[in-house]
Order: structure tokens, then C-alpha cells, then sequence
């Protein structure tokens, strides 16, 4: 298998700009091509006061910083024209992460996803929703954003749900990560709970210890699968072990984590992401030839 | 408006060195002249135990590491066939910030500066003075260094005397920030002392939220022009916003800060800073691509 | 005095994997070369699961990662082609940081280095052990690491036996630190301890402020040698002062510490490492920046 998807991270959280244009962004969509790449999911649409685009919803309710490029129409215009799938992810308000408060998230994202549908609806490209809160074990204030975003976002373009969670694993919580049992436990409830609601899932691959990881990514096929959903996994391709948050990963531990993936037989690989960490145009050399390592290996 | 205006960060606190040697540097005031760049200001002569040349006054004062080349010649050299304003930033003998021993900082200074004047003081390019000593609210033994060495400074050479402050602002300080009426009282009394000692003042703008900056630039502008100060803004080129410290700012960000403190009507835009996050020759690709945003945008 | 050997860091602790492939390995052999670097040391064969090759005794002793590329084979190839000593670095199983167990860590590495002298033991390049287990003051449960482990690995193969300790110097920790007679006084003690089991001591020369340095590298020649080791300097190449954990040295300091380095009479100077921070061929343009700095001073 080899990766045929990624996120587009242009509204980030961590991770610093490239600062590129249209015509950067041209090239980039051209080497994904070539790699093989036929799904390219947003990661937020926007993020607090940061938009992909100005949006009349957003501005309406806070101040927000203008857009000055529309990078919704840039993405589906260039996934379109290489007939790639393009997943819309939901705004990130900050209000649940500041202060647990779910119900502005919900609210904003309806009337903001409506303006989504009413300004991009019938491109081609858009072919998927991404919910880009992310969530890493039961939490019943985060059920109901899944649970009503979902049906809201279905009822306006019914096209599949994404999400990409990340397990509760020692690389982020250290003692108060989760073991294999209690994360299985957790997320049974999770998905007993928003089975209808979401159609794809992509757990991350980077919080447990990789030796630890094929256990995991069996019990999250066989999980995903109990409750119908379709299995991907997020294979990420920044390194989280290193003091510098974050370089491009070490081309051994990817390839391992590809290979570990396939052997779960998830359907599809995903990663977080290709334009700062495995492309051949990325700022970080490193990722140029982490292209190269990989582009051997699948090419082999 | 545009930036004019840099620092020269070459004895760095906690920016990592490019290792340029002369023919780089001369390169990079050859990119700086390209895009209007008219003032170059030191960040400071010298920090601890670094000079930017071989000081007598602070090796006979401690301990230093040798030079090996002198960096104000050098750049006195190069803004001078350019007819660009150089600022000579003082001093940082750290005692200060550890022991909050002022006197030793200003003693060091007076004879420091003398020795300055007496090196470089007949110098076409040697324009102003920069008081390197930042400051984010009034603390009266900083005062007492503004005044006496804004003194002293103005004895030896009678050139403008900038300063660039911070504001204590939520980015820095979480929840013992300052809120903008604060801020605006504390400056009050800041510009009420100093106001005969400095002639310049530029916030740097970088310490609170975006969509908050245009307030207190706003507020910055008419403290200054009631204390009778020119006002300026330090339009930083880095970003605050991720993991990495510090990688160049995003050109969404720097766009819009610069459309903001022109509003705002200062007078003039400089930065921290053009060599390592706005140049086409930076160690950053991001920096490089800023570079062509920024020129793009200002070439219009 | 110039440089001449460097570690190797490819089982890396926390500095960036630069994705290197054979090829890139070999041009870097060649600007080791260049720059007349004649020996160089594996910084570990291993580290909890990761390995340098396939090890029958790693992989029957806990899970590990697959190796995919023998770099212990490639790395005594390239170094025998161009005449250059290799040091060999044990493995670090992490058990002796994770849980004070240092038997583990001595009983695995018997195994290991006797599968290692088995596989390259007799290939010309072999030259040196390198003991791993980084220490910086008197420690029984380390003495015993160190004095089984020699032993043994003596008794497999009969050549110098590296260690490269750390000053508890102020740089890591802060107030904790020892002051230059508490350092010599442990250092006593250690060297009184494994005096006949290890051969060469290349103290890291970048935990205590450069102006305390000459007195470090003074005092640690004269405890060596009283000791009858060699003395050998880590002249560090990345910077321990900025807030990027790590980028390359500014080339004033490494200028003053090798110039400080060689005052001080040692034998040899090593660095960690060439290939991130002094290379021609590194990721940082920073690297080959100094790279050039220091080929400018070299040949001056």
C-alpha cells in the first residue's frame, strides 16, 4: 500500500507557513499526483481568527483576519482539474478547547458549513466532510459535536463523514496515557455512539511507541469494523520523538509504519501531511529526501 | 507603507547564527537596499560575554570571547555606501536581568559608548542611538537607565535615541498580561519620565493577538504623540504562534499588521528582522518565500 | 589544531533524521575527508528499539524495528576505503535512564558486542569501542557499566576503548551545577575507578559558559593524564544558547573552542558531529555555512 491521501494544513495550528502562492501550491498538487495521491482533505477551514476564506458567517460573529487568497476555491480548483477527492474540514472556534464551551462550536459551524455548501457545493472536488475536532477517548460533551455537526453537515451535502483521532498514548499523556484495553474500552462507547454519524475513520499513528503500533492498528480495523466504519489510518510523516516540534520523520519509521498498516489491511493511508514533511517542494530538506527514500521504496 | 527598516541581529540572544561572513552580509544590504530599506539598527553591541568587535572597555570590565571581525565596521561600512541610517544598540551586560543591577549595566554603558564614539563616531552612516534595554512597563530602575544613559548618549553624539519596547501582552504573558487600559497607564507614566530622553519609540507588535493590534497601535500612536514622540512599529517577521521559536511569520500575518500600523498612521515601519525572516538570502526557505510575498504585495 | 573525527549520530537520540540513503552517506564520507577526518565513532549501535542492523540478539532479547539498511556495514566500508578509524558505540537499551538498571544494559551489550565482533570484528576499519552510557560525575552503578562492559569488550577485541562524558555544568543544570574543583574532585574519583578499563576520554565542551571553558579543558587534560588517558576534546558543533534545540554553532565559538583546545594541549579533537552541523552536505544552510567558515580558518 502507499500513501494516496493527505491533509492540506494552510490554516495551522503548529506548524509553520511555507508561505507559498498559487503557483507553489500548483507544483505541490502536481507532485502529489505523481505519488499517487488522490485525496486531499482541509484541515480546518478555519481556526479562532483565521480563515481559508472570508467568510461572511465567520465575520459576522468575531473579528477574524482577512483571507486575502480564497485557499477553498485554490484546493478545489486544483483537485479538481487531477480529479482528487477533496474533504471539508469544519471550523475550529477554540471555544471547546478554552472553555469546554461545545455548543458555539456546533452553532458557528452550522451556519458557516451552509455558507460552505451555497459557495462550493457543486464543485466536482467536494466529495467529503472532515469534522477536525479531534478527540482522543469518550467525552459526552464531544459526542454531541459529532453527533449534531454531522447530521447537519450530511443534511446539507450528503457526501462521507471523516475523522481523525489520536489515541491517548505515552508520546502525548506519558502516565496518564491509556493502555491498548482501556483505549479499545473508550472507543467502543465512541463509536456505539456516533456509528450513523461518521463513515470514515483515521486513527493517527504517532502516539504509541512503534513497536507497540501493529496491536493498536488491529484492534482499531477490527473496532472500526464492528461498527461499519471504514478503516484509514493517519500515517503521519513529522517525527514526534526529537526535541524540534516537529522535522520530517525518519524515512525507517515510516516505512514501518506503512508496512504495519497494510498489514492490519486498513482500506486506505492517509498523512498528516505531505506538503511540509514528504514533498520534494517542502522548506525542510529533510522531507525532500524523505520524498526520495519513499518514492524508491514504492517505485522499488 | 512598506518596512525601511531593520535590526541586525548578529550578537542573537536566541536566534540561531547564519554564519555569514562579510561577502553574505554584503549581499544581504544589497537585498535589504532592493527593497527600500533606508535604517539598519544594531540589536546590540553586545551581550554578556559576546562583542560585536574588540572592545577595550568590556575586556578590561570581564571575561569576553574575542571577535575576530568587527561587525560594526562592517556594518557602518556597508550602510554607508548604501546612505542608509545606521543605530548603534547598546550594551546587554545581562546584570540586569539577573541581579537587577542597573549600575553596572549604565557604568559599563557610559564608558563603553565613549569608546564607541571615539572608534565609530565620525562615521557618515552612525545616524542614532538604540537603547538596548527592553522594557514592557515602568519599573522605576529602568527608568533611571533610560535616563541616565539617554544622557550620557546624547553627550556624546546628539542623534535621535530609539527604543523598542513590548507590550505585556497575553502571547508572552497568559494570564498576567496586561489588558490595553493597563497598558496605556503604565505607559503614561513610562513616557512622562523618559519623554526628554528618547526621541523615538517602536512598539514591537508581535505580543498580542492579531485582531487586538489595531487598538493598541492605535493607542501606542497617540501615547507617543503626547509625550511628543515619534512613533514607529517593529513589525516582527517572526512568528509566536508556533512550536518552533522562531520560524518566519506567516505573509497573511505580516500583511495584515502592516496594513493595520499604517491605519494607525505611524511613521515609519521596521522589523525584527530582514536577514533572518524577510531576506531571499535566509537560512529559512519560508523567509525566502516570505521575501517573494512581500514583494509580490508591495510591488503590487 | 583542526578536527578530525566526528561521531556518527544515525540511532539518534533527539537531533533530526536527514533521511540520508547510501549515496548521500558517501558524499559526506568524502567531505569528511576532505577536511582530514580520520576517525569516526558510531554515537550508539542502538537505542531501545531502533538498531543500526539487524541484531539476532536485540531482536531475540525485545521488539525491534526492522534496520531495512546495514549502517554498520556501510559505515566500516566507507571509513575502510578512506583509511579512517572506527569506533564502534555500544547499544543503549534505556533501562539504565528508565529504571536505574544497569545489569540489563551490561548483559544485553555482552551479547551484543560478541554478535558485533562476530559480524565485523575483523574488518580493517574496526579501530575503537565507544562506551555510550554518558556520565557526568561519580556514580557506582555507572562504574560498574563501565568496568564490566571494558572488560568484556577488550576481551572480544583488543582496541581503545572511547568514552565522551558531560561537565554538570550550568548549560543543562542550572543551579544543580558543579563548580570546576566539585568537577575535578568527581572526576577524580571516576578516573580512580576505570583508570584500566577505558583508554581515551573526549570530555563534550559544551556545558559550562565559553569563558569558563580554558579552565575545564586545563583541568581535564591534567586529571587525564594523571590518570595515564588520553585526552581527546568533543568540540560540540551545535548551539546549546538559542531556543531550537539544536542548530548549528555560531563559528565564533567553535573557532574559540578550538582555539581554547588547543591551548590546553589535548590530543585530538573530535566533534559532535559533521554530517548535521559541519557538512557541506547538511540540512542546515547554517552547517554549510560554518562548514565554509571553518574551511576559510583551516586553510587561512
Amino acid at each position: 500500500m502507499k500513501i494516496t491521501g493527505t491533509f492540506l494544513d494552510e490554516i495551522t495550528h503548529d506548524i509553520p507557513s511555507q508561505n507559498w502562492g498559487p503557483d507553489e501550491w500548483r507544483r505541490d498538487f502536481d507532485a502529489m499526483q505523481q505519488v499517487g495521491i488522490d485525496t486531499v482533505i482541509l484541515i480546518r477551514a478555519g481556526y479562532r481568527n483565521r480563515a481559508t476564506f472570508d467568510s461572511d458567517v465567520l465575520n459576522g460573529h468575531r473579528d477574524m483576519l482577512p483571507a486575502y487568497t480564497d485557499l477553498v476555491d485554490l484546493f478545489l480548483t486544483e483537485a479538481g482539474m487531477r480529479d482528487m477527492n477533496f474533504f471539508f474540514g469544519t471550523y475550529d472556534a477554540g471555544t471547546f478547547w478554552d472553555e469546554g464551551d461545545y455548543r458555539t462550536e456546533v452553532a458557528i459551524n452550522k451556519n458557516f458549513c451552509a455558507e460552505v455548501v451555497d459557495r462550493y457545493g457543486d464543485r466536482d472536488a467536494f466529495a467529503g466532510w472532515y469534522i477536525s475536532h479531534e478527540i482522543n477517548a469518550y467525552d459526552e460533551d464531544q459526542m454531541v459535536v459529532y453527533e449534531e455537526l454531522a447530521d447537519h453537515l450530511r443534511g446539507l451535502k450528503d457526501v462521507p463523514i471523516l475523522m481523525s483521532p489520536y489515541i491517548r498514548g505515552p508520546k502525548q499523556f506519558g502516565e496518564e496515557a491509556l493502555g491498548l484495553a482501556e483505549h479499545v474500552a473508550t472507543w467502543e462507547q465512541v463509536f456505539a455512539r456516533i456509528q450513523d454519524h461518521v463513515d470514515i475513520v483515521a486513527f493517527q499513528d504517532g502516539n504509541v511507541a512503534l513497536t507497540d503500533l501493529p496491536r493498536y492498528l488491529e484492534a482499531n480495523r477490527k473496532l472500526a469494523a464492528r461498527y461499519g466504519l471504514t478503516s484509514w489510518s493517519n500515517v503521519e510523516t513529522f517525527d514526534r520523538d526529537v526535541h524540534i516540534q516537529f522535522p520530517p520523520i525518519d524515512f525507517r519509521k515510516l516505512r514501518y509504519k506503512i508496512e504495519q498498516a497494510t498489514a492490519a489491511n486498513v482500506d486506505k493511508l492517509i498523512t498528516f501531511e505531505f506538503s511540509h514533511f514528504l514533498s520534494p517542494n517542502a522548506d525542510h530538506p529533510a522531507a525532500r529526501r524523505l520524498h526520495q527514500r519513499y518514492r524508491e521504496w514504492i517505485e522499488g
